[in-house]
């Protein structure tokens, strides 16, 4: 499929600098721009690409000014990034959605099923399990007993969900996560093994949640472990049984939450983040990758950083020092040297 | 089903302070208990909400002595801990169980089934597997060629078990965990890339053991990595090629163990702690979150911190001196230059 | 299947010091050494077990001098890991590996096939998607539509690839891994929520690239994730879109790599190991286990530790005194004192 210069500066609401005819059929990055694709620069410190790139368009930002000739045609827009990101939603919105129900498939007589669905072959579907309108199901997926899923969510292959677990429209969960499993609660017996406590609670996902690959949800033991609306969770992500997580919270990469945690929302957490159980954070905290929080927070829009988590200008002011701590030990042996002789 | 304050006092012997008839057929949490169900008390944190709970039904430690009125009906028991984990194992136990085998599944002539099993659709069981009695297979499980699976052992959907590994009575594994994948083993050649060492050996799971979701256990180079009788491990966890882990050591989420590491009984980890390979760590032994271990722990019961980990509490008192790291640097700058006074 | 000394000395060029005639069945480690099986001693620290074992046949290295009497038959070879390895090799390929088509699986009509693969049980291959030659697709493997899979790959249980991904030759994929799943892409908007960024990249990997299990590797948002010739990553890693790894590089399990960020060759990372998004790391760099790097490494063949990271020996240093931290600050309180008492 072929668009050009004038479709797309209308679509964007932009402005074209250049050849309102030129033809374009894919998408690339201006660093490896290719003749017939658009490209786009929004970060300054790639500018000098847009100088050499053989991208056939560019979007750029409406204050943008060349220093240089620039052989590709512009469209000029109020948001370059934006503007792609729209863009590539139409772009992924062309391709064929799979719809129909494929053969084999387990989808028991009790499921009740959406109009528009799609569900792919292996996938299981258990009892009493409702699945809204326009939801894709993709092969191999396991959907448990009693499962709620709303219109437009999207579960892609091999995602397994257990029994008794909801999920808001516009889920989006990808390969390999697990939602539902046991909460991980065993209490101690007599003799130094441990009896477990059966997880008798749910997983809930409001709506517009996007949940990575190979992430774990682990059902609560009792209520329900909640996934607000809008969270973003990246890959191989850890949430405990109990905790909530606020709405429009986004988790790097193999981030952890322990049991019973409550996060705020709007909070931003870098990857291999953890977070001990029976703690609260606060709206709008941000964490540094790797930073261990071993207590509640309670100041809304914190930044955090270390192990355990303190403030991250203190904890940048006292990493200036530690980089180079055998120094002020020697000074420190030093200065006891030099006060001994003044003494003696 | 419902059931009487009386009945339930009865089971759990405990003692009931109201209503005998009061009726439950659910479990709640005292913070949202709902008419007709039971909650339970055991924190004092808590204790504010049983004067406020709609719960019907609370269990309360027998030393419990209200401050105030409370309008459920309560059961006075030694342990109400240990008597909820007792309420919510029958709750669950009155859950159907599956049984039988779904179709269409795989299931190779040569393996050998006990009785009382479930297999779930889309379940593939290789030659020569032989499975025990009340054993349950969830849909789209992997069973390996050779592989022995005792009495009693549940493994939730999607886990893969490579051929040749061994899983003791009771074990229980939820969805997408891995086991018997092959060791990370690569021997570097003579031109920087690397030549596989092929892994034969095998994992063995003792009884009783229990793994989370999407943990990985590799196989042995040679011999068997060990999960030795009452482990519980979370999710997300990796245990590298020819480690042990000792009986009834409890490891949360994401925490990883390096090849050849044998790890004692009754250890804790936290969350995301790292091991080196080929160390050996002491019975007893816990470790706080994050922690990272890079030389073996002779020592039994201590607690660690760090990475590299030392004596908890002494890492307590350093990191308190880190956090004010440049209050420390600021006071050096200031005993030189009064010393440099003092001497001129 | 049973060998003699004479046999595995001439496969191994090696020679037999003892009985030529004894044979072998297995392969055991010296420590666990059975009778009739071959085992083998390159680590001088496990010499001690060569006088006692019950290994038929031990592997040493030409320079191995006994010091006491040894029942085993030995084969001196020149470098006894090497030679370990080769018979691994040699060991595993005598395992019969499956080959043809298992039912019921869902392939779809426009995939092209190569000679000599085995697809299991409910694996599903989309449209278009081509496989070479003596590829192995494990039951329950996921295979979206247009990815191209080159001759001798390998596949393992419940692995899913996402549409238009790339397998060079060679490659082998642990259980539960996910390849091209959509980067963690998403544009905040006005409302303090996000805005998902379609992510219609791919994943590249490249020939002899060896995946653990339980890996995500995300697709770029334009242009391709690129994992180079060689690498080998380890269970539960992740890599995010857009990144690409040098060829031969190693990765020990649970380290992650954020969005944009380029990996030279010949890398070696410890395990949960966590790189920031957009930065570049020299060739030949080494990063301790749980290092966090948040800005790039310039240096070829570095060795840094520590969040975030610097040169090892610094951080070596810098530790030994964060350890005794107390003490150096009461030193610092004395030097006060005294001084103070010095100057009235």
């Amino acid at each position: 499929m072929e668009f050009k210069a004038s479709q797309i500066a209308e679509l964007l609401q932009g402005e074209v600098v250049g050849d309102e005819n030129t033809v374009v059929s894919g998408v690339s990055k201006i660093e490896e721009g290719q003749p017939q694709t658009i490209a786009f620069l929004a970060n300054p410190k790639y500018e000098h690409y847009i100088y050499e790139t053989k991208a056939s368009i560019v979007l750029v930002n409406n204050t943008f000014e060349p220093s240089d000739k620039i052989s590709a045609t512009l469209i000029k827009v109020e948001d370059a990034y934006q503007a792609v990101a729209s863009l590539l939603q139409m772009y992924d919105e062309m391709r064929p959605k799979p719809r129909g129900i494929e053969e084999p498939s387990f989808i028991s007589k009790s499921a009740k099923l959406g109009e528009k669905i799609y569900i792919g072959a292996f996938a299981y579907i258990g009892s009493n399990v409702s699945i809204g309108n326009n939801v894709s199901i993709y092969p191999q997926v396991y959907i448990g007993d009693n499962v709620k899923i709303a219109d437009n969510v999207t579960i892609y292959p091999g995602v397994k969900v257990y029994r008794d677990c909801k999920l808001g429209e516009n889920v989006v969960i990808h390969a390999g996560s697990v939602i539902g499993a046991d909460g991980f609660g065993f209490a101690p017996s007599n003799h130094k093994d441990y009896k477990k406590v059966p997880q008798i609670g749910n997983v809930v996902l409001e709506d517009n949640v996007e949940i990575g690959a190979n992430t774990c949800i682990d059902r609560a033991t009792m209520g329900s472990t909640i996934i607000r609306h809008g969270v973003k969770l990246d890959n191989l992500i850890q949430v405990a049984h109990n905790s909530e997580i606020g709405s429009n919270t986004v988790m790097a990469a193999q981030t952890g939450v322990a049991g019973s945690t409550k996060i705020g929302k709007d909070c931003m957490f870098g990857g291999q983040v953890g977070i001990s159980g029976h703690l609260s954070v606060a709206d709008g905290v941000k964490l540094a990758a790797q930073t261990g929080v071993a207590s509640s927070i309670r100041k809304e829009n914190e930044i955090l950083q270390g192990t355990p988590a303190f403030n991250i200008s203190d904890f940048r002011k006292s990493y200036v020092h530690f980089r180079k701590l055998h120094i002020l030990a020697n000074k420190i042996d030093e200065l006891e040297k030099e006060l001994k002789n003044l003494k003696s």
